[in-house]
């Protein structure tokens, strides 16, 4: 099974970056799930203004990509309530439905002590668009306390979202027989 | 596996008791399905104001019968943007994360052309904040096609969201062999 | 200029309650402001399932003391990411766009340190059907802050916010001259 | 009094381009308000993947053309439920509460008959989060519509929306006496 984490932030010193390579250990915890791990600097397609050819060799090799997934781990900074543009901007450039019975789990980061729910909120709006379920165990994180490193409720939090993300994954791409016979 | 739907409106003859009812017909043609219809009037609680004794006996035999659903599905029509107080009212009776583990399939109506989707929105955040996992299909009607009678395409749309419902509750609850092996 | 200040909570010994009294005080500070305090438990209208008559007389005398106001408050507590149903129950009593022109400042309580912004999103959104501008200055408070009572900083929030909803009010309600010539 | 109209598309053939233009035309019927229209190649600032310094002239040159307007029309078609990501990267670069005070009317066009609430939903958070007022009479267009041509009931809609912009940030930033004298 294929797991892609997609970090909203390029730069590797941040606190989004540092949570993504968080979820990645996360994943390899699991047997079995291939990581792929995307920031926007490594998908590299301009925003999407309705200027840009659709065969932009760039924008096809993410389409690409993202087709080999199965589950999906988002996190992103809150920026005036709600994911960066720039992590929404790569969203823009895939087909409709393209997580179609996929899974996708959430975190978001905000500056201080409020809770970056409207950013979940709206990446939870963009998925279901997607066609992907949303795992409910939805992580908001204070960026500070990325900063001085998790404890360990925290990180507990991550890993059972984790978890949930990945057990659902398998429900649904590896399920050893049919399960839903219908009259 | 035991499927609750509730519909937000108890009178028999309004559009939202008739969309309850076609759900309950489209959750009949999968097997195994043991089918719980609520309305308000049915569950019978107050308005929780803050005064209500939490040992209601009302209150008390509706969280018992919420606990025994796996999967459920909600309808109501939109009132101000939003699912009926009523409906959330019943909803607020229960504790944290009641439906966890659960699946839940959601239709809104409007009385126009304008699709329901803010309600649907509210009633995706009340049903995550409960623990359950919210299938991407929702569904937003026009309750004079309802009145009308729903074209084939419409009743497609439903069961293929009832479908997702039952099948994915299958995959949670009905599993035949342990799938997540952490290392 | 008459401010209509809603609790979602009837009970006085509620944070919530303690909270839309708070309101009152800082209403009160502006001059001219006409107060009306509500509570469900005041209003008294029954779960609306869709079985209560449009003209039941505790419905209509609740349309009228609403069309009497020009600006609302409205505070509840957070029951499952959304207000509480029996608030929402009030609003479905009311027709299409009845607070147009009106202005809507808003409070939301969560228990813990997570701040209700799902519960003030909802909020928001019901508002703006009813037809009402929303302040932007939203408040999401730690009821255990209430409880042990507001720090300067908080109520500061709150009064900036209460000032603000009556500002506007003024500037719609009691604007000196016509301030908007159309070519 | 200063108004700026971004257009989420800068293609001038698109119908979010032709809506702008039109927003345009509305926002010209009234006297003494001066136009800034807006496109994202026109910004010409990057995805902001949080590796672009905050002195790019561009963003600095973007962020003093905000600070001169006084009311805003926002325009953007539904890409997977949202804004288009290249429209909110224009926000991202923008520091905390720019739009205080401001007054912000928005649209969003989808493609279908379903209407783009879930877009007018995000892009009101957003622009609260901006530190602005939100105009209630949102609309939601189908893209077809416009292609087609508006008829008198759209472009009715619209001119509403816009005289409300219009109007309220005249009561806001041309009032005539000081409004509210505080106890």
């Amino acid at each position: 099974m294929r797991m892609m984490i997609v970090s909203a932030i390029s730069r590797d010193t941040s606190t989004c970056h540092v949570l993504g390579r968080l979820l990645v250990d996360l994943a390899a915890e699991h047997d079995g799930v291939e990581i792929d791990f995307v920031t926007p600097a490594d998908v590299n397609v301009p925003p999407n203004d309705g200027t840009i050819p659709w065969d932009l060799p760039a924008a096809v090799a993410w389409q690409a990509r993202v087709a080999e997934a199965h589950c999906h781990l988002w996190v992103s900074p809150e920026y005036h309530s709600g994911m960066t543009g720039a992590m929404k901007n790569l969203f823009d450039y895939l087909a409709k439905e393209p997580l179609a019975g996929d899974v996708v789990g959430l975190v978001a980061l905000a500056g201080g002590a409020m809770a970056a729910l409207n950013t979940l909120n709206g990446m939870s709006v963009v998925a279901r668009s997607l066609g992907a379920w949303v795992a409910p165990e939805m992580c908001a994180l204070n960026s500070n306390d990325v900063k001085d490193g998790l404890d360990e409720r925290a990180v507990g939090r991550l890993r059972s979202m984790v978890t949930s993300v990945v057990d659902m994954g398998r429900r649904i791409y590896e399920p050893p027989v049919v399960v839903d016979p219908v009259i």
